[in-house]
């Protein structure tokens, strides 16, 4: 059980992160209204948020620039367009996911950037090419993550092997991601016990990234604030692919630090969010994503239910359950 | 940390309440479809949930008849029509509001009623009523529980006192309720010792009613399973004044009891709760239910906020954190 003084106080070195633009990106190919992305970045400003993440350094070689808005890319230009002389003390983040992403040639030495935060995304497989981009982007003088996607299918014998190579890496932080929204509390508290021995033993903060499949993202984010996880990735109003992610809304009233301001919040979703969900931009909880959730798959089919409008749940739940 | 075992195997004294009927008809009046009741009891039959709530059973002296369906008061006749000789071994339960039903008129002998189970819900300040109701029902063969309300607003020593007196009382299952969807999980394991202290010493199951203000139904849920509470109250899609309750499809998913059967509860689902919404009828998660559960306070105001289609969250937050 955990002790009430973790909830009547709070603790410092707890950060949030949006993703707003970058997973929420996801659900509109990272096309937001005009305007938007700096709305959002003076909200986030006000509102306390730590750090704030603009969305992918995707490689222009293999991703069309035609195709999806510029959170996609995140170039310099677009960020500075936003940031300008970036007054305040919120970091800017981008993701590079591995093997799509051209890092050496697309992050440039970090004091001619407004990137402080590489967050680098890979499957457990992919670590080692994940440790080349965190040196990579280390020796260039940023800070970096290393995000873990879809723990819930390896080995965990596979993930520690994996850890202990990533915390002999120069990175900051290492994320736990419930890709596929299918982890309990309950296991979160023992995925947290795993990283937190290899976290303890190379002295690395810890991150969680989690998803609504199962109406769990925020009550898994806060699990792991009891478990000693710091990084706290959320959007507003949830936003993000399929279910949706953990809210900055909730998160901050859960966490009390007196520089979180939910005013600034509650107007970002007021006057942009709300608007977005009623112009058909559609993400969040509904019970296809449960159930890709329950049976621990990528929620690829259910977008696709989602996207298609289908109201079969019961041939859809025959169909992702078939054993042919 | 919970033992991995406790996901993995499933606990036999666990039993679903269905109170699609009771929770859910707040959000219309009990005016469902024609036949909705019938093909919902036939459902949860097939589903395996243990206990069906059939609505309350209300004062027809305080109540007009015309303004409500007839799962409001729960006629013999009425329950009879839907269950018949009853050849399943579902339970069939009903609500005594205290203060709001004539229990001694009202309730006929069990041996002669469709009704097996009596929950009598109360404020804390109301025990003493909702006792002298659980010792008229139990006497008339009932087994019943107490659903102890708002416990998120009373203090805990006038808590221990209520479950004092409670649990000298005849009462089979003592209910925790989070009637404002305020309480947080790790806040919960500390509500479900309380409570588990008075059950292990005189003999009482515990049962645990959440609501979803918070995104929180389910992980609360959850979280008192792991915690040693049998008696689960949950809706299909999670069916409940303003947010919502647990919903049945998550849990479960979660509880692995291969009594449960997830095709009928998705039949259902696909046949009678997706049109039911799409007909216009509004309960679940926003960010107004976010702000009064946060705020520990009822929902009312955000139940009128969604009636009246209101977008301005921003006046909302300042006029219910207003001191005036």
């Amino acid at each position: 059980m955990k002790d009430v003084s973790k909830l009547v106080g709070f603790r410092p070195s707890i950060k949030i992160v949006d993703a707003t633009l970058r997973d929420g990106g996801l659900v509109n190919d990272f096309r937001f209204p005009k305007g938007f992305e700096k709305v959002l970045y003076e909200a986030s400003v006000k509102a306390g948020i730590d750090i704030m993440e603009f969305g992918y350094k995707a490689d222009k070689d293999i991703f069309d620039v035609n195709k999806f808005g510029p959170c996609k890319f995140c170039d310099e230009d677009f960020i500075r367009s936003i940031v300008g002389e970036k007054e305040s003390d919120m970091k800017i983040a981008v993701m590079a996911d591995v093997g799509r992403c051209n890092y050496k040639r697309d992050f440039i030495e970090k004091s001619n950037s407004a990137i402080d935060f590489v967050r680098v995304a890979c499957y457990l497989k992919e670590v080692i090419t994940a440790i080349d981009v965190i040196e990579d982007c280390t020796k260039k003088g940023y800070e970096t993550s290393c995000n873990i996607m879809a723990i819930s299918n390896v080995q965990e014998s596979d993930l520690k092997a994996g850890l202990e190579l990533i915390g002999q890496s120069p990175v900051n932080v290492i994320y736990i991601v419930d890709s596929y929204g299918s982890i309990y509390p309950e296991e979160m508290a023992r995925v947290c016990d795993i990283f937190g021995n290899f976290a303890a033993k190379y002295n690395k903060k810890l991150g969680i990234h989690a998803h609504d499949n199962q109406k769990l993202a925020f009550a898994n984010t806060i699990e792991c604030v009891g478990d000693g996880v710091d990084y706290l990735d959320a959007t507003y109003m949830g936003m993000g692919r399929g279910a949706g992610n953990c809210s900055i809304e909730a998160l901050i009233g859960f966490l009390h630090n007196p520089k979180y301001q939910m005013y600034h919040v509650l107007k970002f979703i007021e006057e942009q969010m709300v608007p977005l969900k009623e112009s058909g931009i559609v993400w969040g909880y509904d019970t296809q994503y449960l159930l890709t959730g329950l049976l621990n798959q990528h929620p690829r089919t259910a977008i696709s239910y989602t996207k298609e409008n289908r109201k079969d749940i019961l041939n859809y739940y025959s169909e992702i359950t078939s054993q042919e």
